[in-house]
Order: C-alpha cells, then sequence, then structure tokens
C-alpha cells in the first residue's frame, strides 16, 4: 500500500474540480475517545458520485488507502488511518436531500446528509425517520449506514440497516453501483446493500440511499417506572408488548450508578427522586391517532404494579416532563465520561440470558477488583453498555486491569451467545475482538469477499479485517 | 462440472449413514408451473448440519453440482436442475423447531422446518410469526429464506429476510458457518446472513434459522371496500397508516377480472357483490388488547367515503365472513390458472408509479392484440402480480405473444424504476432478465463474489447466474 503523499495528491489534482482535496486538518485525523490518531495527509471532498468514482480509480490504480469519512462521530476509530497515510474521503459536500416521497414513505438523501437534517425533512413531510442517536447533530447517512447504527428506537423499527430501500455506491474500482430503488421487494440478486452496509467502509462507499419513512406517530407517551430487577424489566417489556403491540418506541434500562454519576458530575439534570432507585426503565410510546398513550401506560403501570414488576413511577404529564426523562437517559454517557471508566463496552444479548449475564458479570469482576459499574442500554432490543469504573474516591489510573476487564466482560458476553460488537461496530478498535470471538468459516468467507471486491485492499486498510 | 451420477452417488454413500442417498423421485424433478424438468439422478436427504457438510465436501472435491431442495413450490424453476445432473439436497429431514423464546421474540428452526409448523409453533407460545404466503403448508424455511419469498405481511413485516436473527449454514467448501444467535444488534462484520439470503442457493445451503417473532395482535379486523381507482387505493392506504400507524398487516388491491375470473371458474367462491366493482381494496388490521379494530374500520371507511376514495364497502363482521374476504383473494391465482395466462409477471413498482404504470401497461399491451388483463396484488409494498390473458372467447394457443407481452411488462416496470421479480427471485427463469435489466456494476459484483465463496461453482449451477 502506499500512502497518499504529496506526489498522489498532485497527480490527483489534475482529475478532479479545484477545491477538491485539501491538506488534511486535525479534525480528520481525531476520533470522539481520544485514543486514536490518524496519519492522513490528504482529505479528498468530491461533490458528486462521479468524483468519488473518479478517486477511488485513482488509488486503486496507485494501491493508495482510502478511508470513507462521514460526521466522524464512530467511536472504534473506523474514521482514521493510524498504520498508514491513506486519503480521506469526505462525504460533507454531497448532503443533498434528493426527494421526500410522502405517500411512498420514502425518502432519497445524499451519503453526507447529517442525521437530524432527514429527520426535519421526513418531519416537514409528515413521517418519520425514526434512526435516532446521541450524534444525530452531526452524524451523516453513509456513515450510519456503512456502520449499521443503532441507538433508541431499533426495539421498533430495526437498525440502520433495515432502513434502506436502495443503495447507490462507489464500488473499490470506482465502478458506480446503481442499486437506488425505492422498492420494497426486489429479488434480483444477491444482496450488495446489506453487504456494504456494516462493512464499515472496507468494501466501497455509500453514496446516495434510498430510505424508508415511517408513519409519524399522532401521539405519543413517556414513563419512567422502577422495577424490581433486570428480570422485571424484561417481563414488563413482555407485558406492554401484549398490551400494546407494535406501539413501543423505546424501552431503556437504567441503573442506580448512572443516577449517582449524574448527580455528582452533572447536578443540573433534573431527576424526579430524592433516593435514585437500583433499575428503573424509560418507556417512550407513539401510537396512531385515535388511541390514547397516557391511558395505555396507565393501565400498563397498573398491571405491572399488580404484578410486582414495577413499584414506581411517572408519566409525564407534558412533554417537558417527557423531555426531562429522555434528559437523565441522555447524559448518562456524558455522566460516564466525566467520571473516567477503566473499560467501555457495548455489547448485546439473548434478551432471555440478561439478568443472569448481569448477575453474573459483577462477580466475576469483583475478582479483578473493587469497581463501580453502569450497565444501561437499550435493553428493548438486548444492548448493553457495561461500563466498569473506579471505587469511590479511587482514580483509574490506580487500575491497570483495563484489558483484563474487557476480556472478562466479552468472554462472559461471547459464552452468553452475545456479541461483542452491539451498535458501535469493529473499526479498528475491534479487529482482534473479531480475530477471537468470530466464526472461523465466517472469518474465512469475509476475507474471501474483501480479496474479490478490492484485491488492492485499498478501502479502509486496517478497519474490520487485519490488513 | 461432472454430474451426480451413479459412480458419484456410490462413493458418497459411503460417508453417510444408511438411507440418505436415494435415486431422485419425478417431485424433485417437477415444478409448480409444468414447464421445467429437472434431470436429476440422485437426491440427498440428510439429517444433520454435519451430514450436509460431508456431502458438500464430496460435491466440492469431485466438481458435482447441489441444487438445495426446500419445499418445491419455487415458481422460478431455481429447484430443478435443467442444464446438467445435478445432485438435490433437500431438507426435509431436518424439521425440527428447535427452541422458542417467547421473551425474546425469537425461534430457532431446521431449515426443513414447514411455514405452517413454525406458525403454529410460535401461536402456542402466544407470539406470531408472520411471514405468509399461499404455498405456507408446503414451503420450507432453508428455502423461504434463501429466495427472500414475500407474502402478504410484507407491508407491516417486511420479507423473509427480514425475519431474521441467525444463521447456520454451510458453505459450498463444506464449511459450517455457525451464526446461530439471537441478537436484534450484531456488528461484528460483513453480514453473511442477508448474503445467503436471496442468494437462492448459490452461496451455500442454510441449515438453520433464528427467527424473530412478533406480538400476537390481540384482535383483527378485516374489511373489502370499493376503490375509485389505484391512486385512490394508494390514498386510502395513505389515509389508514396516518389513522391507524403500524397496525395494517395487509392491504391488497383486486381488480374486477380477478373476480369475473373467479365466477367463471370457481363459482363456490362466495363473492359479495351481484356487479363486481372495477377496483376493490382488501385490508387487515392486527390491533393490541385495549383496541377496536371495528372501529378502526369504520372511522376509515366514513373518512375514505367522506374524500371520494371509498364508495362502498364491507367491514367483516366474523371470523367466518373475514375468511370469506380472504378466500376470495386467495384463489385468484387458481382462477387465472384456469383460465390461463399468456404471460404472468411478479412486478414491484415505487408506490407512487403504480397508478400511472397502470395507466400506461394496458394501453401499450393493446398494440400486441386483443388482452384481458389481471392486475392485483399486495399494494401496500408495491408488488403487482400483472397477468395477461386471451380475450374472452379465444384461447391462448390463439396467440404468439407472450415473449413480446413480458418483454413489454418488463420494459415499462423497468422505466419507472421497478423490478422485474418482486417476491419470486430469479431462479433460472429469470437468469436473462438479470441480464438484461440487472446493473453491470451489481452484476460484476456478484460475479466475483460467487467466484470467491464457490469457486467450483457447484451451489444451484444455472441458477440466478448464468453458469
Amino acid at each position: 500500500m502506499h500512502p497518499a503523499d504529496d506526489t498522489f495528491a498532485a497527480a490527483l489534482v489534475e482529475q478532479l474540480p479545484a477545491d477538491t482535496l485539501r491538506r488534511a486538518e486535525p479534525r480528520y485525523l481525531e476520533e470522539p475517545r481520544g485514543k486514536w490518531r490518524g496519519l492522513s495527509q490528504w482529505v479528498a471532498l468530491p461533490r458528486t458520485t462521479q468524483e468519488v468514482s473518479t478517486i477511488l480509480k485513482a488509488c486503486n490504480a496507485a494501491r493508495v488507502g482510502v478511508v470513507p469519512y462521514g460526521g466522524g462521530t464512530g467511536l472504534v476509530a473506523g474514521q482514521v488511518s493510524t498504520d498508514g497515510a491513506a486519503l480521506i474521503l469526505s462525504l460533507e459536500r454531497m448532503t443533498a436531500i434528493m426527494g421526500v416521497y410522502p405517500q411512498e414513505n420514502a425518502a432519497v438523501v445524499q451519503a453526507g446528509a447529517i442525521l437530524a437534517d432527514v429527520q426535519a425533512a421526513a418531519a416537514e413531510a409528515d413521517r418519520l425517520f425514526p434512526l435516532s442517536l446521541a450524534s444525530e447533530g452531526s452524524a451523516r447517512i453513509g456513515g450510519l449506514l456503512s456502520t449499521n447504527a443503532g441507538g433508541v428506537n431499533t426495539l421498533r423499527y430495526g437498525n440502520a440497516r433495515d432502513q434502506v430501500l436502495g443503495l447507490e455506491a462507489v464500488l473499490p474500482d470506482g465502478q458506480i453501483w446503481n442499486g437506488l430503488k425505492r422498492l420494497r421487494k426486489d429479488n434480483t440478486g444477491y444482496d450488495l446493500r446489506h453487504l456494504l452496509m456494516g462493512a464499515e467502509g472496507t468494501l466501497g462507499v455509500i453514496t446516495t440511499a434510498a430510505l424508508k419513512l415511517q408513519p409519524r406517530p399522532a401521539v405519543t407517551g413517556t414513563a419512567l417506572l422502577t422495577v424490581a430487577s433486570p428480570q422485571a424489566a424484561l417481563d414488563l417489556l413482555s407485558l406492554a408488548r401484549t398490551q400494546i403491540g407494535d406501539g413501543i418506541s423505546a424501552f431503556e434500562l437504567m441503573h442506580r450508578m448512572g443516577f449517582d454519576f449524574l448527580r455528582e458530575t452533572l447536578p443540573d439534570i433534573r431527576q424526579p427522586w430524592e433516593s435514585p432507585p437500583e433499575w428503573a426503565v424509560l418507556i417512550e410510546l407513539g401510537l396512531g391517532r385515535d388511541q390514547s398513550p397516557q391511558e395505555a401506560l396507565e393501565t400498563l403501570f397498573a398491571e405491572s404494579f399488580e404484578a410486582g414488576l414495577v413499584s414506581d413511577g411517572l408519566i409525564a404529564q407534558s412533554a417537558q416532563q417527557a423531555q426531562d426523562f429522555w434528559n437523565i437517559r441522555e447524559h448518562i454517557p456524558e455522566g460516564n465520561k466525566r467520571i473516567g471508566s477503566i473499560s467501555s463496552q457495548d455489547i448485546s444479548l439473548p434478551l432471555s440470558a440478561i439478568p443472569e449475564f448481569i448477575a453474573t458479570a459483577g462477580p466475576a469482576l469483583a475478582k479483578l477488583g473493587d469497581f463501580r459499574i453502569n450497565c444501561f442500554g437499550h435493553v428493548g432490543d438486548g444492548n448493553l453498555h457495561y461500563n466498569v469504573f473506579p471505587a469511590q474516591g479511587r482514580s483509574r489510573t490506580d487500575y491497570n486491569v483495563s484489558d483484563a476487564v474487557k476480556t472478562c466482560v466479552h468472554d462472559l458476553t461471547d459464552s452468553f451467545g452475545g456479541s461483542v460488537s452491539a451498535e458501535h461496530g469493529l473499526g479498528r478498535l475491534k479487529v482482534g475482538d473479531l480475530e477471537r470471538y468470530g466464526d472461523p468459516a465466517k472469518l474465512a468467507a469475509m476475507r474471501a469477499i474483501k480479496a474479490a471486491l478490492d484485491p488492492n485492499g485499498i478501502m479502509n486498510p486496517g478497519a474490520v479485517l487485519s490488513s
């Protein structure tokens, strides 16, 4: 692999409109966790799919690596070139919302469109684009699809890959695949969409997407319920599904540790209790015009209280109160950050294994040291953020067990049939985890596909598969 | 490619338990439309994934083709070996429902399980497995997933591929991929599930699947509404979605021609009108415990009548009446069969293009001859079955335009951004259509993937890609 150095840039610049290539500013070399630093010297900022094609053709011919770049919000270092000086290919100029089709529940957007802008365009047409996550103000569609992002609405609407009808992409040799169909049923050969989604830019560059929209729930309701245990949270989810059907948009589990951290580090975040509960669930409903979420939540509370699942609870009485509840949930990661974790893991488990996993993981970790654990997340879809912190009064520099903690959590996750990367992807951070926990036949197939579609290995080298 | 002849069978039989290999009975050589006839001499009937692996290893070593075989219900000849004597690999002995996990909304089943049995196992656990189609009494899970089958519930729940959490499969070289995870979020590398699904057995054999289940709608409602036009049907769907949200399970468009054919060929099928309407919609709701589908349908009828979309309608007052309505819809294909079509196409279109497509296709076809057209289908997801018949009193043998009709319908579909294979797949029937209408970059990528995963081309040779 050759570096995207000044010589290469000088040749490429001839093939592109003015100002398409720039020296890489520091922001292209950083990632949110501050643990990796990219070595790229140049960034390409194409305005059209054709320009993306020109760039990939040149890189492929010159054996120069390319790192596709969206909003730069990824948490696993998929967006930085660390073991070479690959060209950063940023989609930030391709941000058009090309069409919204309310009657079809569809929209076509370029890969550089920011998630919040896509959500807004859908809302303007009285539709919902349901993908929703903390970084939605800066994350871009291309990156979200390439990493198959998750978020809070997966329970109801699925992951990023489930929001896609069609894609346009540039393959590693520069060929443009026009698969931009707005169809719900299309059985004409291998599904390249799903192969590119989740490949984290290692098989090509998504340039445009035809997205599914959803009917916008006419009325919403939010409640914060104190549950007896993780098992009670799952029983509550079952009960809610029987009662309310598909109308549950989010179902988040939170632990007391998260509330304590918030109180300590972000005291302005309003918390509705004197003494925080051990476990709480945030539930959000989105229902049709003629339904009452308030009534549904009241019935759910009454029945779950009766069944001993829920001991206390608040049903939001205003949009402000609903926002306050969400504010707690959304600030938990910031609280964690301010406390400073020893190890943070994004895992998923079969739903029924969650209670036993949580019961087992604490004692297993206790053998490695004295920790505080904040386990929370999108429990409705089995996704836990399992974060381990120093004991009260101690600092993480007192500990030297970060790897051991990670391995302990991952081994346990794997033994319960879970995944060591639920919604964040592999990037560069978890290449070794795939080798450790991945199925050998799958790994062999992945390598064969990578070699077939990107024989020169130019696409995001070092991400997903070791190069 | 070598044939699976007696010499090969004699060698393979040594590696397998008694009675795993049999001479291919006629049923393995036929397909429902009676247009293709397989040449296979031998069928393998493995009992375990390990045996499937043994068989594929032997075939791969000997360069012998393998045709994976489910329920044999496919309509595009994907299940018959016509240009060689490939080994039929039937999953009919691997039918176990291995586990049902109601709290997870998941089930694990072997590939040979019949769809109706999976539906029943889900219902027994008070859950819904939503995939539903005419052949559900004989179609098997492995075939349904490999062909990404559609059906009547796609609008609400998606296609077959959307029902899958994890897969176990045997790859062409005999390696077993264990990807049988019951996870909603798992971002650990390329999505092999979605690559195998829709590949129609050309990249490996699905042996077991972890499936999503859904909460079972507590209450259902069915209505048969007379709509003014296809456009009115789409406007009705929009209105229904705004009003009812996600609760619409099916939304089927039917044309008068279908009712006329039924009256002529199957007069025992009860029809609720004296003179059939030009266009009608069958709508089914499935709602939560505290909702009333009856009320929702009444409101929908009142509002759509007011808006001039619907001129008449019946809301089923009993399960029997709902069944009668569905009976009409489900017998339309049989009525078509008895009349005898010149050409039957399974197409899909962007929803908003449907009215113009229908308005354009009739006059375009009229230039080729005097036809009767029955256009019906899962309009909620853009899937039309577009069937062309001889004029009243004439026979299809009077016509010699079957290919011209097909090309006319397909060209028009393609020009509207549609798909020439919506839910049936490509099989052997539509290999040429993929070459004609498929994107060249996609085709090149498909060929590269096929060569990478199945370098000897043993998997379902002649299906999907020309061999």
